[in-house]
């Protein structure tokens, strides 16, 4: 018997003389035993054939069944005897990238995943970009055709690499933040980039797959993760609940370093949030040498403990070509852990020696010689670049101070957990990060890597019908906060630029190595 | 302001930078408030524009609204300044006949009202003949579509006569008995008519017009009254609503006459219901002379106090053709009240005199001679005929006894009102029923014709949404009763096959006439 998700083996009572209840009544009292709920919505189309079916299949039946935020509802009766399982869809609706995941409902298992770029971004690369055209005749709809068909797609993929048939997927669960949500489900989103910043919808509720144009099984159903405000989208309470951080009963901090630095406090008492402009500096393509993650990247830098030498360790060991965010991190700490770089993130000119020279005025510290690179060209960093990496590090540790210390109380030895989501912190070296002072010293057993936590509570989101609640109550109770970027903030933002910090003692395990 | 309906006219509140709620969830708490209600479901067709629609509009809007079982849900936003109204329709779905109204939501008025012959007659002339079709391959899809069609093209045809468009129709409510009911859904019937005789379903709840093939708006919806099960139909229960039977202090009757005698009894406090094959004498066509009222057939059968002669009605003072039921009572008092007919139901010799003849062992009485007949034939009454409706007027009055005194525990006296529904009732003459033992013998002034009760319910249900908890509470409320045909009905149906009755006390107004 299939009993914990949106797939359930039922038994309906069979009729007679002192029980002529309707067969349509019978099995909404059945289901709402088996779902202990007091409402479920049936549709006609499965109410047309219920007689012959229930009888056919001697009462018995497999349920495919959905939630919205008012009530369970049916969306299709199957034969019990159906060999194939029943299919779910979840998908991280990104700006840049697209990941999606094939789940079997019936056992929770995730059969496999995929990711594309967002066709999108043909129209624009940014949310900016697509909202304005999203205001253009027209624009709306191709925007949403544009991520629709793409996601068809890659469900019809998904579903040929796997043996079935698209008809079996009934279920699609969606996390993006707050635009790319409105583009996906075609609702205008221009009103969020005006003053006051207004979304269209926080919560979309469960809606009709066909209404999307998503290519499933006709009677499918659609569930989009609700966002909090035009800044705080619903990938992020996805993430939240992958995280578990709503339920914990010590506080946690949740971190998802993009373009922007998103941060949530909290246990399952209470939630605080904020977004900040952080990261240029940790996403390829900023920095000179930046790039994203891929063969010949250096992710790795260490310092040999007894030349004092950088090392450098590139993705699929090929010769190096660049670098990318978490490799920036190492780097960082390798040059201010081996002398090469000051406590104000200034390249030492006597720690650095030949390495360091001088071009149009802007200073470079060669990381890898021409004849080592994969390029034909030396690998520098600039100190142009330093200076962004400083200004990012300062500004993730001014945030997480800011909300963990000043606004929620805390002090950062009472955080219980430390999860870093995202592509990015999926390769963050927390000692690293700490060396330089991004992330608080707290025990590095404390730092947890989350991945693709979007998807990951989109998956969740299939596999227990209980999250929808918990989707709701995170919504609920979370107190978003807008960063206020006062003078106090400057003050402990200066402070910040210092490495690790120009409080040392803030850093008590660097005392020990430095 | 439109306040009591499905339509109303709102203002949300405007935005801003301290009340950046989105557009959605400002729309939702807005109608929760202007509805009273913690639960309204507002459909993606209506979000994909609000943000535009609310800034054009100044944020007021005419909100158009439906309930079903669960909740209140919003079917369409609409400019507020929209000149033309927001219409429904309103249909009873008769075997025989389908009447239909179109009403103005905003306003609740009737604005016209159309009838046309079921054309599932085509298929079979009652009931079982259309659930056996409806058991043949295709037979249930063609079925439905007789109905739809006509239903489509009578919805046409008031729209047109009243300069509207069918796309100002957002709201159809159907009552019919539950097999029609089961037909115009096009769901599976045919377990209705096999034992245990369980129909598909009790409460179809609320469908979107289009999953019907109804040609309304859109985005219209469709509410189908409920059944308690094969014998008491969405038609009886739209009656008891019309009737207002569930919200009276004292009890009341309603009796529904037709092939079926369906009769509740019941307050705000209780429902008792029961329906028994006790009417065919008088339904058109079962007796020789019996037909359905049109011009010329006799409605009204008087004795002259003077001459005690019979004088008859016809309808359009036509030449007389036939008789019709409620002719057919009064006949049948007349003669009893002449004594032309003894307290057993049969032709009395000396009474008749020369109006009594024989004709192929029967005996006939002559109540029109040929020369004033509008057929050239005498208009004849046949001791056979008689026999029927004693034994029609035995069952009706012997079900009423059973189901007011007996099970219910009253007198009749304790009637506070007496509904008589049913195209049938509204001829009756409630002093030729008494007169015969028909009804019982309580002040005239008791007794209201309904007409058709079956789309009054349905019309009520258009203009006052309160209604809906009205209708699931009657259908709560009442308890239905099996009639239970054993040695005591027949005792006390031999007791009323006599005119009166056996017990003449219980017809005391009898008593000062006769």
């Amino acid at each position: 018997m299939l009993k914990n998700g949106f797939v359930r083996s039922i038994r309906v009572d069979r009729p007679d003389l002192n029980n002529n209840t309707a067969d349509v009544q019978r099995l909404e009292a059945c289901l709402k035993v088996e779902l202990d709920t007091g409402r479920v919505r049936i549709p006609l189309t499965v109410m047309k054939r219920l007689p012959s079916d229930l009888r056919n299949w001697n009462f018995k039946a497999k349920a495919v069944l959905f939630k919205d935020c008012h009530s369970w509802f049916l969306l299709d009766l199957l034969d019990p005897d159906t060999p194939s399982s029943v299919l779910g869809i979840a998908i991280d609706i990104g700006t840049t990238r697209i990941a999606m995941a094939l789940v079997d409902l019936e056992t929770g298992q995730v059969l496999g995943e995929t990711g594309f770029d967002n066709p999108q971004a043909a129209i624009g690369p940014d949310v900016l970009a697509r909202i304005h055209h999203s205001n253009q005749p027209g624009g709306l709809k191709q925007l949403q055709d544009l991520v629709i068909q793409g996601v068809n797609r890659e469900i019809g993929r998904l579903c040929r690499n796997h043996g079935r048939s698209t008809g079996d997927v009934y279920a699609v669960s969606g996390a993006g933040n707050t635009a790319m949500t409105h583009l996906f489900a075609g609702i205008e989103a221009f009103q969020m980039i005006k003053e006051p910043y207004i979304p269209c919808m926080n919560i979309l509720d469960t809606v009709a797959a066909v209404e999307l144009g998503l290519n499933i099984n006709v009677r499918g159903q659609v569930f989009l993760f609700p966002n909090i405000g035009a800044y705080f989208g619903g990938d992020l309470i996805s993430g939240i609940l992958y995280s578990d951080l709503d339920q914990r009963e010590r506080p946690a901090v949740m971190v998802d370093v993009g373009t922007n630095a998103e941060i949530v406090v909290g246990s399952r008492e209470w939630l605080i949030a904020c977004a900040g402009a952080a990261g240029p500096a940790l996403e390829g393509g900023m920095s000179k040498m930046g790039m994203t993650a891929r063969p010949g990247v250096i992710d790795r830098v260490t310092v040999d403990p007894v030349s004092n030498r950088l090392a450098v360790h590139t993705i699929g060991e090929k010769p190096p070509i660049g670098i990318c965010g978490s490799g920036m991190i190492d780097l960082a700490a390798a040059l201010f852990l081996s002398g090469r770089m000051d406590i104000r993130g200034k390249f030492s000119t006597e720690g650095c020696g030949s390495q360091l020279y001088e071009e149009n005025g802007d200073m470079l510290f060669r990381l890898v010689d021409a004849e080592q690179s994969g390029t034909g060209e030396p690998i520098c960093l600039s100190q142009v670049d330093l200076n962004s990496l400083t200004s990012s590090k300062a500004a993730m540790y001014t945030i997480l101070e800011v909300i963990v210390t000043q606004t929620a109380g805390l002090a950062f030895g009472d955080l219980d957990r430390f999860y870093v989501a995202g592509t990015f912190g999926s390769f963050i070296d927390p000692v690293s990060a700490i060396s330089i002072g991004m992330l608080p010293d707290i025990p590095v057993d404390t730092f947890r890597v989350l991945g693709n936590s979007s998807l990951g509570g989109a998956i969740l989101f299939l596999s227990d019908p209980q999250v929808f609640d918990r989707i709701l109550n995170i919504r609920r109770s979370i107190t978003y906060m807008e960063l206020n970027v006062n003078q106090d903030f400057m003050n402990m933002f200066s402070g910040a630029k210092f490495y690790p910090h120009t409080d040392r003692s803030r850093f008590p395990s660097l005392l020990k190595t430095t």
